[in-house]
């Protein structure tokens, strides 16, 4: 069994409420319950985390390495303004995958470039909930 | 009466000693308490929020739409940087208000662009402590 | 008492008939009643003008500074554009306060631009027919 | 059963033999075997088909409404100059999942913004032959 | 001997009839014998192939890794705008040497930039026929 | 009587049953046939031809001095990308109308920007299948 | 029978004497009597308005959803600079026909972009006075 | 002897009065009077029309050819905004000298880039009102 | 004796783990030794705080004005990214020298603006831990 | 009696055989005596300087200030490109006229900056050999 | 026997010393030993001239046309910047032929645009020593 | 004992003469004789050279390798424009240190970048003289 952490970026514990048509009607917690469920089916052991806060989430990925063998992130609205997270990613050696709930490639101008992709293994984006199933089975793929 | 939240942003809690010849010389608990003053005057109940932590403002304006019925935003330096803070005020359903002391159109080019502003009702720069006051104004106007 | 004048720029005129979805049905001659009024409660006595013209508007404004103590201006589609009508509000000493009808940040990436309120006090964005007011309590403010 | 088409765009019919460190070594003959296989095991017909010719991928994707409940499509290096791709998935109602074998987000720059992506429901990048694999668990999800 | 392709890109069919004052008066036959002649005159048994078609381009560059030594290349208009044939190019082992009847750099901006190039061992411009004598040229030291 | 070439590129087949909304129900046999007899009626013998694929539009242009005094030509997404068929075009003695279906300039960023415009003699743009009876109106005159 | 005004913007008075080789040798009457005699023969009656002023252009429009049906305009050089102009089209519910003389796709880089074609139902360009004649012909398609 | 009118661009009426430290105390009466004096000492019968309207401008540039020999211009802040003056100037044969009060390349940004100056004969620029003067004598120079 | 204060932004807690390349071997602790040893032996009593968080930054910043002489910081990624950061050191009245272990010009493109460095003394850059030596160093010599 | 410098940059040595149509017929050796000729005429003695070196026009420039009371500066190419000599002349305390041949509004794009021109006084454009006549008169009037 | 010029710009003078990854491995001595035997074997008598100086290569571009009738120029890193060296070239009428050692596009951004090509026949970049070869026999062909 | 050459770039050999406000009071001599003194104390000899001309500059760098074991230098205005003296660091194996008196981040625009920074092993900027001596104390751990 491996350990993965996900960490849920600024405003995703708002999921549920906020702007349905983009984001979906699923809350949070109902959102993890089912990664944390398909993670179990495919051996893998999730936890997750969500700040609001951009040193936090470094906080998080900083000490990630010493727990998890990978790391699923939604950077949300940080994905597009945040050297100092890329730099936190960079700096762990464990994978990290990016995934996004909305496809950010039909969104404002803005939100098509990924400050954190680079640092990446991978980028999963549009698929709603269904993204953090998908970015599991990358990690999965990753760890073997 | 209405409740308001009014959110100062990072560095306006140096008000009155920080460059004044840019934002005067009025400290802000000073101006606090010339905005609840006035917001009694015409039927707002004003509280006020002031840091310099991008997640708490998030934090601050994802609780207000529990409690507040429109908010007065002073986002300082997050205003042309934080996607974050954007999507937090999109998240939620009451108004926004976006203020600024100055007039960021004849300052620095990067300052002239407002990332948080299309997401809020309007925008009122330039005034100095005015601003707030005005901000109130078109909030009360707003909730009618 | 103060005298103010208000201009309003190219086809505002058209107020209560074009995109009342962005501008609002209010006619302009309405409109000029409710701030004729409102400035009247507040010591100003308001004269309002308004012209498709930028010539006209610059005449307007170099003129105003012989019988006005403040210019409340909505340049319309000139804000974008017109260096010439920039030029004469630097050209004259009384105080002007940009206003606008719509939120000129979630509109055309052209309109986000104004390069008429680097030289005027403040910009007021967003609020329909009540910028004008706010513009009227900013000026107002400004003439203490 | 749904049936699902996989369309390889350009050069990806030179896969195990074309710069192996980025794209891996296995010729597209094999991965179409683990496509169509994993496909049967989630109760999706895959056909596969590929083609250096801008104008064949077209042709491909009008005829795919006809036959495919959905596309997993790899536009290769049509991803960042076809306006004539994007628009014939736009013209089709079957949904579209892009994936790519690289992490086109740390590659050159021009790799980075992909033409067709705003189009399809969403994007998967940078997981070898797996991101196949993605791209059909994704298309199961949707057409559900 | 040396077997050396050269690839004759969109329009260059019609050399002879087309835009003289650019691209010189002599039809794309004749200018082939004259490669072939000079070719066989340095140890090079050159065949040549031109289409108007990315895909077949694509398609002729993949196939001469498997019978030719080198490859020169005129991509005409795709020079600017294909990243397939460049994806194409940098996927097979052999040299390639970019030529260009014109000087590309004194023609329209938009044909300064070469997508191709990068991947190319060298670029020559401007001299007209002669730039594809001095691409053999160019590929034969290249072969040594 | 003149002959005229009628050039519609990708996707045009689709015509009728893609986005409705922005291109209309008429589908490209009907608007043929109407093509064909409009020009009947002013003195014009009107031959169409569709393709997907930008070589085989290059191919018809470079065949089309052959055979017609004219060429209108609708080409779609490659509009915006193609070089290699605006060389086609000025490689060609005889006159080219452009048109399109859509009002390019009320759409996406990138629609905005023609390359072929520049070699064409004139642009219809914006009134549906009605752009192709005024683009042979136009070439009606052209060739008087 | 529809009502039709035809607006000349700047420097179209010049018509027949300035740079006659971009823009032909008829003087604006003559075109004038053209444009009025071809719309009668097709059930338009025609006025037309020239001015050099931006201000009484935009009068023009906003007066002429009371008196036509339909307005083709030609807003010469305010086409490349105008948001007001603009403004008042998207301001009446007339539909409004651009046209140009020239094919402003082949002339300077700054006049490539028209600020007031997305707010008009096509554009018609490249084609000298007989622009106007297809104007016409649009406009009346359009009133059917 | 020649006869020269020299034209004063918007605001420019204000000189004395507006901005002393960029343009200057001498008000544009004194101005026109030194410059028909300068010009009669040198064989020049110069008259001088300002305006604030782009078309009144307009106006007079197309009407100095019927009875000017040239003409000096100031065109204001329409130097960097009007393609309608520049198309105007363009329009008629008579040389045009464009002039400057200040230095326009070291002030904003935007006031470097001028529309007017490829169409004139050549640009003086930062001698205050000697500025006319010396371009009075390129005029009489270029007369010669 | 004077008091500094050396501010370490994000990630900095990871140095002698993180990217050793590029940041060198030597952990944070040990770097904080070196420094305060040299700060001593140079007349300066060194104080040193880490954070990965923007507002706990902008709090040190503020704070440091009260018990500091000057601070060295080495803002990390928010470098790049952080206005209200740039907005706190501007609101402070003691000096500022800004340290990058590495040369922040030979790395990305984004890299190499600092939206702090206009607003600090200067910048030191690419030295490795000896950035931090120099930068002390520098602030000697600034307080003398 | 006031002393000139009048500086000759790159290539002007070439004048009469030049570029005949851009830069006219007259060899450099007579339009220095033209100049000096004018020059005394209005009381200015005048040197001149010629050199192809950037360096040596820096030199030159430097040691102006010690002899002459102003200087007429033509810079030719590195107009464009040095900022080495905007640096000497900001450097020196004599004002600085800068004059060109040709009109450099209306040649190729990257001659139309200058970054010369903002630490002159002024600059002259587009008279040919009589742009150094009126540079003579401009310098005459601000040494009065 | 034709006469010609080879000029190396700056740096050239370190061949075989200088990152020799890019620039190979022999000195310029030796290679301008095989240039000059290369010419005489071809018709050419060849001088070669290296300078690291500006101006002293515009000297040099000057001279040459009194004694050679063609140039072969590397003009080094002055290839990217001088606008002088451009008009030098521009303003003698032998032919010059621009080339290369390294493939100056695969290599950095601002390396892929040559300010001195446009007025050059042609450029050759990339085939290391050869590509002076190669310009040897592409003058030979001008000059016939 | 380590070798160090200062090289002072264009425009130092004003100091103290030149915009003392941004340059400082000490002319160059005081400040090489400072540099001299403080590297003795060090265990640096060190020689300065200045130069106007890029080209000695070049000059100096290629022959510093053979003497020196390190060179600080202070490119002037090269550092934003030589591609030349860039080439020529890279050229040799000797560390560089890049130093300037101002700090450029808060200057003009053109001044922020600089093109010989990425091939010195740092830049320190910004503190006047003191640059130069911070620059040596880098170079002296450098060669440790």
């Amino acid at each position: 069994m491996k350990n993965i952490l996900v960490i849920h970026g600024p405003n995703l514990n708002l999921l549920g409420t906020r702007e349905k048509g983009i984001y979906g009607e699923k809350p949070l917690d109902a959102i993890n319950r089912d990664i944390i469920s398909h993670g179990a089916s495919i051996g893998l052991i999730v936890d997750s985390f969500q700040s609001n806060a951009e040193g936090e989430i470094i906080d998080a990925i900083q000490n990630a390495s010493k727990k998890y063998d990978g790391v699923v992130i939604n950077p949300g609205g940080y994905t597009h303004t945040s050297v100092a997270i890329r730099d936190a990613i960079a700096g762990v050696s464990i994978p990290f995958v990016e995934v996004h709930l909305s496809n950010i490639h039909n969104r404002e101008e803005f939100r098509k470039t990924s400050i954190t992709a680079p640092v990446c293994r991978g980028q999963i984006s549009g698929f709603g909930e269904h993204s953090y199933i998908l970015g599991l089975e990358a990690m999965r793929k990753i760890l073997e």
